[in-house]
């Protein structure tokens, strides 16, 4: 039975620049690194541990904080799609379902997390820029443990997403563009009003560090649940990295803790070039142009912790084409698994890195499938035509 | 890993009529037990195990098929509800959250049954009259075996269901009254069309046996979760049952294994009077009156399965009001568990049954929380209103 008791990791030891390496005392640095920020290089900071930390027998103590989790988060299904397999043409493909978590994405993880960070310094306002997963996610977690939770969206916030975050007795502020959200939030922020799960800078950082923190465990639950078939690649929707990034160090975890030797190799997939310009040169604390119907890994920007995860794994950068996309979810819908558009795009990246040669054909995938199709809206002209029984 | 193998039990002996105790070679009996049939007495057919299965090591082993979860089905989390229960007034409150299951609802168990039986009959069509959760998760498990799925709904199914069957590539089919959708299922499964997976009598028997034979898995896991505090009550979202005769029938083998010696009482909740009034003496072939916005538990008929579980474990039915749930759906999302309707009214009959003094203040209750709340429709009239920094 999960219940409700969060403790802080004994073998947390401070919080490290996942850029310069420099430890800080533990505590929220949500501009990340100062050194690095004051240089005019953001990057986030993460949190540290005791080497001897990763001789503890079970990766559950290897996480900012232990005890059950609080709805049910974590420990999501890995499912084989073998007649993906075939018609894509690669040896072993699998999705590790990410749907299955409480408010139905990978960013209960974070959420549950954040939400034990909140409690832990006194603050009683979690706060979210965000009009999808991450503010439905952290509305659902705060409501769970008596926090108020504020999420500051844009007008035009989907139904299904409000109406869920209404129900979960957030408070919903509108501000008329993206770039007011992270003002607001800022403010707020700076004022010790509220604590933010998202980060606010331009260019920013990873979300807050306590929540990045919880992705770990999707790498321990993958290298658990994959037996003697360990992935080679594995392919991940990503905006601003806090999920790769996750999946990626936790990798390394393992690898530190003798578990594996050979890394997976983790691709990002985005919706428009972003990193895939950076890897070509381009500054990456340039904005970059783009808009797109996969809302989940939209915005301009790129991070640091996003380019150091493709780094420390050896993974590639892909930019996915929205017809291909929307082609793509009903394939995988006809095999079973209906995502949201943005999660989908792991399927097209994964497709365009075969044809490229980037991972081989006889590789062993895993797509990283954040997030359930019933939150996108659904829109009928008309019923259903109906059948005579006569004529069938 | 899951994997699509999946292998009758060798235990099964059999299909034992429910009311009537008659056994049946293994076969499908869409119309229940032919002698009770023929008696005037509809009643479901269960798989009839060898009491030598009862004795196995694992639970795994005691279901209609073995094999890994096809889409990631079960193990769903039991999740403590803390704040809830301070506000009822109840020793222990937790909900059995099937929301987590791949197509978010407890259909997943009965889908991937029905699909490997289809599978092991030679049929290539499986087919269900429903407007709602055991449609959509059909053409999902439909999907995944590469099998041809047939939804015969009404006009009006709901847009979020609707767009999720249609990816998931299953055809639709709607006639005019749900009483045509059974004559339509009748028909095709008479000629050996399809394979169905609803009931199509009235008055109707349960779902598919192989289909229901799954739910027994529910009480398994609860028994597994609970350790050494095991609920006293479970109370479940009724129409025909199928859910809660699982469960009855899941602690029934957790008492013949030895593993238990008190069942707890498996109760059942109804949007309007039906089994309350078989309950005060009304004859359970009736058709009751009534239409409710629950409608994943709507309809207007009783199942002896039904009746029966509450009688195996000792139950009580309770009907609730449509306001009470909607203001219960708020009360459960500010606990943390956004919720359909149906489902939420688990909690508002556990509340009629505490104040009624049939389940006790010192109880272990569980709610059999069906289904997440995001596939029902959201609307609203307009966007959100804007607010200016300068006024925050």
């Amino acid at each position: 039975m999960t219940q409700c008791l969060a403790r802080r990791s004994l073998y947390m030891m401070g919080m490290r620049c996942i850029r310069c390496g420099r430890i800080f005392p533990i505590g929220d640095y949500f501009e990340g690194c100062p050194n690095c920020l004051s240089g005019g290089w953001p990057a986030s900071v993460a949190p540290a541990y005791d080497d001897a930390m990763f001789t503890s027998e079970h990766w559950k103590n290897w996480l900012a904080y232990s005890g059950e989790p609080v709805l049910g988060e974590g420990e999501t299904p890995l499912v084989r799609l073998p007649s993906l397999e075939q018609r894509i043409g690669i040896a072993c493909l699998s999705a590790k379902c990410e749907g299955a978590n409480p408010t139905g994405s990978h960013k209960d993880r974070m959420s549950a997390f954040v939400v034990h960070r909140a409690k832990e310094v006194g603050l009683t306002t979690v706060a979210a820029a965000s009009s999808g997963n991450a503010g439905v996610s952290l509305a659902a977690y705060a409501a769970s443990a008596g926090l108020d939770c504020v999420i500051v969206t844009t007008p035009d916030m989907s139904a299904n997403w409000r109406r869920a975050a209404e129900m979960h007795g957030a408070q919903i502020i509108a501000t008329a563009t993206s770039d007011e959200r992270w003002r607001l939030v800022a403010e707020k922020t700076r004022s010790g009003a509220w604590y933010p799960v998202t980060n606010y800078l331009t260019p920013p950082v990873g979300s807050n560090p306590f929540g990045v923190d919880g992705y770990r465990a999707i790498a321990y639950e993958l290298f658990a649940q994959s037996g003697a078939n360990q992935p080679t690649d594995v392919v991940v929707p990503t905006a601003r990295g806090d999920i790769i990034w996750g999946i990626a160090q936790g990798y390394a975890d393992l690898r530190k803790a003798g578990l594996l030797t050979v890394l997976p190799k983790v691709h990002a997939v985005e919706p428009f070039p972003r990193i895939t310009c950076v890897i070509a040169g381009v500054d990456m604390r340039e904005t970059f142009a783009g808009t797109s119907a996969l809302v989940s890994i939209g915005g301009g920007t790129v991070t640091f912790q996003a380019m150091e995860a493709l780094k420390m794994t050896g993974g590639a950068a892909v930019a996915v084409a929205e017809t291909q996309v929307r082609e793509d979810q009903m394939e995988l819908a006809r095999a079973g698994l209906y995502l949201e558009l943005s999660s989908v795009a792991a399927l097209s990246g994964l497709k365009r890195l075969l044809h490229a040669g980037v991972v081989s054909r006889a590789a062993n995938a895993v797509i990283v499938a954040t997030s359930h199709g019933y939150k996108e809206e659904a829109h009928y002209e008309r019923p259903l035509d109906t059948v005579s029984l006569r004529l069938m």
